[in-house]
């Protein structure tokens, strides 16, 4: 696979994403032939697994994405979510297609901090449609234990 | 004011927290006396204007919130309004009580790119009761467009 | 006006809905010229004003409504929300324009119960585009207390 | 087991909640010791299954919960999620403690009109905790296709 684009600025251009199928691209992404966003960079996140349907993306948030009590700001866990069930949702796109997130809910079921180590943050298709796509998604810590939930509704149109 | 602990951490201790109200302690975070939290500085927003019930953040996303399309992620907003949103209901409670997020929810009205300026995100309490708070908020561009509209559900709690 | 079509059914046959605006619809189920929708009349509430951008409806919950614990349901206050929120975002379509929503928040801000008397939910457009619609609604009690709040999501699309 | 109060009412009052477990009340409702609630009779719904953490309604939505375009009221699904996550929290609960829905998300993922069917709407917990709990929950049709999800946060409280 050739780079689609010249690599560094972490954004690919749209003529690109016209060209491959959203299941594509994220494989790409996951391969590392499409370089990581730069959000992905800011606060330590990365894409973890794919496929159609499901993607899983890893991070572990460190003391820059920390709020005034000393705890993991909730723009973290709702940054996971968003990327993880709006790849998802990508991986069920065919080429030509976008999507964007109309609104993303996110539950926070524990508390994160410091000692939370890696966690694991999986997004999984509900439906994928013509011109909607659902997802859901949840962030686990290294001991498997629910973080936070997540659900989202995207816009899907043609590129 | 004296600084409440030593500068540089961004991050206040527990036992800072319970000795003043949460309007003295935004209004101190406001007076720089408490540096802004991490998350501010590596996401670029700060607290612009603080009173009982209402909050305001301002912030402009660089470019290292962008996504792999070239569109800010859409967990700098969801950033924006749980600070804004959490700081309002804080200035709702007493001394010796504090609050955590329990969920987010957040509408994403119009695209944020690298042309949309600085941002001005103000969160309003709905109602602070003594076991729970509820809050909405706004995003908005420079020319004073919806960008994003959230809801927020905090848990209120003694310290 | 004429009658859309035989009263009696409280249901609008597609046609009806393609030949006239969002606005000219809701006035007509304001006018009574649309006879109220079957689930308007099972739960007891009715629209109360109509304009651009904002719809009102009024109702008071009966003890249909009660959950075990003698509370109103949470579902009576989510109907109401979907419903004056839907019902603005509706007065922003051209003809030949439907929508359908596609997801719903209600924050439950103060319980509901039989002394609550007549209720008020005001929905209000956030943003309604060519593919998508935002809407934030609340619903308020005879002492003008809020009780709930909502956001809302729609698709937007040719009939 | 013996009735706790007066049957007819499906109201059950307060100190009869706090006697018992949350799952043994669930167990009697499901049993029919105690009636159902109103809403249920108005709405056509009835708890199916009970189990720590998961609770599972069923219902067919009649004609009294149409919306003007003829499809059912997306009050209908909310009220069932609203019910079924509910109920889901309540099994986690003991004696002695109540709790109340603090908010509700409801993604409508596919239409619901007059030939869905039975429907089924499971509730289940992501985590109850001493003070605030987070439930998911679906709806599916006859067909098993997901209708609709949800997301809930409760406030736990002493009775």
């Amino acid at each position: 696979m050739e780079p689609l684009y010249p690599p560094g600025s972490g954004v690919v251009p749209r003529e690109a994403l016209k060209s491959v199928s959203g299941l594509e691209f994220m494989q790409r992404l996951l391969a590392g032939v499409i370089p990581p966003p730069p959000i992905a960079v800011t606060l330590g996140f990365a894409i973890a697994s794919v496929e159609r349907g499901r993607v899983v993306c890893k991070g572990a948030p460190g003391a820059n994405a920390l709020n005034p009590m000393g705890i993991i700001h909730g723009g973290y866990a709702a940054t996971l979510l968003d990327t993880c069930m709006g790849c998802a949702v990508m991986t069920g796109l065919d080429a030509g297609t976008g999507y964007t997130t109309l609104e993303l809910k996110v539950s926070y079921v524990r508390p994160l901090d410091a000692r939370s180590g890696e966690l694991r943050a999986t997004g999984r298709t509900l439906q994928v449609g013509r011109r909607a796509a659902f997802a859901e998604g949840e962030v686990r810590d290294a001991a498997d234990r629910v973080i936070a939930h997540g659900s989202t509704t995207c816009l899907v149109f043609p590129l």
